[in-house]
């Protein structure tokens, strides 16, 4: 054997089939697609506002959770500093606090314990999913068009997932119940619903609180668990916060995920799930939920990062657990620009002329995404005419759907964007959309 | 259907079967059971030491790595801003420190594309693991004894894991290839070994420079993979630091992990792997490894936190990227240590006594651990029976075992304990096995 032989390169076809998937692209275009053209404006990320953030902050925030523990019963200077440098608890440090926050936001009311705290709500599905998914046959069910971050952690553990086609109002549950039988009758298990209640991403729309009574309901009647992900429920645009699902759940159906990355600091990269559920053992004994979780989450990160979690734990405390009314700026914020965004679509394209093209958008109550319908291809392709040509960027809404929807469709989002962008991009993208449909229609 | 319905509680027997392996509780144990005797002395986890470390130094790392980045061509606040606030590049931000702290440490030369910045080595462990196993044949052969942490990793994407018996200097080239024989005998396809040359956790073993020759020869000739862990590296007892397989990888075999939980701070939560392989996709086009990695890593937790990165690369940017000169002082620490806790043995158990036992233990050349051989099982009772009445915790050598090893010996680690400590805690441990072996003998 010479002393260097050629470099060992490895064949993509063996490596895990994951890798070749479409679907595991789209989450890194979302976060790495605007360093392509740095000078277009970007409907395309759900960036959430950096506000009046400051990189100081950030010590201020590490100070608060340091006073709050000081103030706790045990909490001495030694303890302090072991929890912040050393490995900690699985899952998490700041349980007491996100579950204290919980009940004022959300009223949802649960023991500490069943919080577990992760790296970002995408490791909490990573871990939930791979608790609950034992067989080949057990299947998830998932809202569609889905956010790709769980269809992505179901690809990366091989399980079997079945879109459920969303209504106008989200999640549909006739159509819940239709896909259940037609799983069965494929002798799959339908095992786990995944749903955004409040404001989708992508599709922006919302379930009516009828619509959630049924599908709990169903849950119950159909031994489904369901996974409620709520990241942008505090950003009403239009009527009422509605009660989520898991704080109308009354037999623990619902594992209820939750992110801080839009309501405090992305960076941070902390999530959670409430996992109240009880399991029992072999010999009959119980335990919960979140400490099997337990059990998942050391193999896939350990704990979450001691800093991260005192970051975030220092800005609920200086929130005084209510991060609904801490986000009030933020919210108003993100409705003006939702605002501001339907009013540039219709202001360039009026009922007579988007009636012409076949042109029409959603009007979401909350959060920070649209869906426009266009009368020709959203693809790849398109997508880099738009930003090449218009200086413009968007997501295709096929990145989203398993079945081949959403071809027609782009998902516009309004979240990081200043006021004055939205009125700039809006007319790049009519201009964009006009050239489109001047060439698909001859 | 009543208003109430009683709970639903899920059977464990249909949750994944990870959950039920005794593997998965390894890891709890080792970072929480130290709550459950909070009076014992613990040779149980390997916890670094915390030296000097005060929360406000957090605060200052940042600052470090802010001024770093100030320094930098083409960042300016408003960059640093969103970088310490947003969702961020995949694969982390300070892989540029990272790569220059190895040239430095290691002597490994790494194009910084190459690293990829994980939460903490478990996630490098798990993302790789994902990527490199694709079909049920793929098989993962593990130096045995062997850390949980890749072997759980293993257990939740269901790969196959066979043993291979470590000799007195660690992994053992002849048993390596006996392994690699085995497997393909079965019709397995053996993909990767993984192995810590270096101070092995548990065993304290270490490979000979020979040997690790030996080893990338094989590894060419097998067309293996080699997944080398280094986490105790620099913590050099006796004679000198051995080159790490990485620096001596002319092919690529060798993908690298690295952690800053002992050598930097393990409340961030940061660690990395270096995988500057090649892929060839369908139509001939070459990738590195390392962006293959980031479409899975987008899937397990997005991004590294921003905040655990900028407080890592604070303290790279401090140590001016000699992170080895920096542990100068843990590692007299640790060395000290080691050499208490064996004059501690010996004085307890000198020749003739630990003759008459049936008693040995080996002598590492550096690292956390060292193992001892006990003529009595070593398992959770006797655990117990040394907590609760000779106040002495350890880990049953077992634990990191597949094959039903281990039984009569246990793993002592002096990483967190101080000079007093240890020579209290070998007392005691004396005691129990004195009492111990009393019992066993009759």
């Amino acid at each position: 054997m010479p002393a260097t032989s050629p470099a060992a390169a490895l064949d993509i076809a063996e490596l895990h089939g994951s890798l070749t998937d479409p679907l595991l692209d789209a989450m890194n275009f979302l976060n790495e697609a605007v360093g392509r053209f740095p000078e277009a404006l970007s409907f395309g990320a759900g960036r959430p506002t950096e506000g009046a953030f400051e990189p100081e902050q950030l010590a201020q925030h590490l100070q608060s959770y340091i006073n709050h523990l000081e103030q706790q019963p045990g909490w001495d200077r030694d303890r302090i500093r072991t929890l912040l440098y050393q490995y900690g608890r699985t899952n998490g440090v700041i349980h007491d606090l996100i579950a204290r926050t919980l009940e004022n936001d959300e009223g949802i009311v649960v023991p500490p314990e069943s919080v577990v705290v992760t790296t970002g709500c995408q490791e909490a599905m990573l871990v939930v999913l791979r608790a609950l998914f034992a067989r080949p046959e057990d299947t998830l069910l998932v809202s569609s068009p889905c956010y790709v971050g769980v269809t992505g952690a179901a690809r990366l553990l091989d399980i079997a997932v079945r879109p459920v086609p969303e209504g106008a109002s989200g999640p549909d549950t006739e159509a819940v119940l239709a896909a259940v039988r037609a799983v069965r009758a494929e002798g799959g298990r339908p095992r786990a619903l995944y749903l955004v209640p409040d404001f989708a991403n992508p599709s922006g729309a919302s379930m009516t609180v009828q619509a959630r009574e049924r599908l709990l309901q169903l849950a119950e009647q159909e031994d489904l668990l369901v996974l409620e992900d709520n990241p942008y429920g505090f950003f009403v645009r239009t009527g009422s916060p509605r009660p989520t699902l898991k704080s109308m759940d009354r037999n623990r159906r619902v594992l209820y995920f939750g992110s801080f990355a839009k309501t405090a600091l992305p960076g941070a990269r902390v999530g959670y799930v409430v996992a109240d559920q009880e399991v029992v053992g072999p010999q009959g004994e119980r335990t919960l939920l979140a400490d099997e979780l337990s059990k998942i989450k050391s193999m896939t990160t350990v704990n979450t990062s001691a800093i991260s979690q005192a970051v975030i734990g220092g800005m609920l405390v200086e929130s005084g657990c209510r991060l609904r009314e801490a986000n009030a700026e933020a919210t108003a914020y993100y409705r003006a620009n939702m605002d501001t965004l339907l009013d540039e679509l219709e202001r360039h394209f009026p009922p007579a002329r988007r009636a012409e093209l076949g042109l029409h958008w959603n009007r979401p109550d909350g959060g920070f995404f649209l869906v426009v319908t266009v009368p020709f291809a959203a693809d790849g392709k398109a997508l880099e005419r738009s930003a090449r040509d218009h200086g413009v960027l968007w997501t295709a809404m096929s990145d989203f759907c398993f079945d081949g929807g959403g071809r027609n469709q782009l998902r516009l989002s309004c979240s990081a964007l200043t006021h004055d962008q939205i009125v700039e991009g809006i007319g790049r993208l009519a201009r964009f959309i006009e050239e489109e449909a001047a060439v698909a229609g001859g």
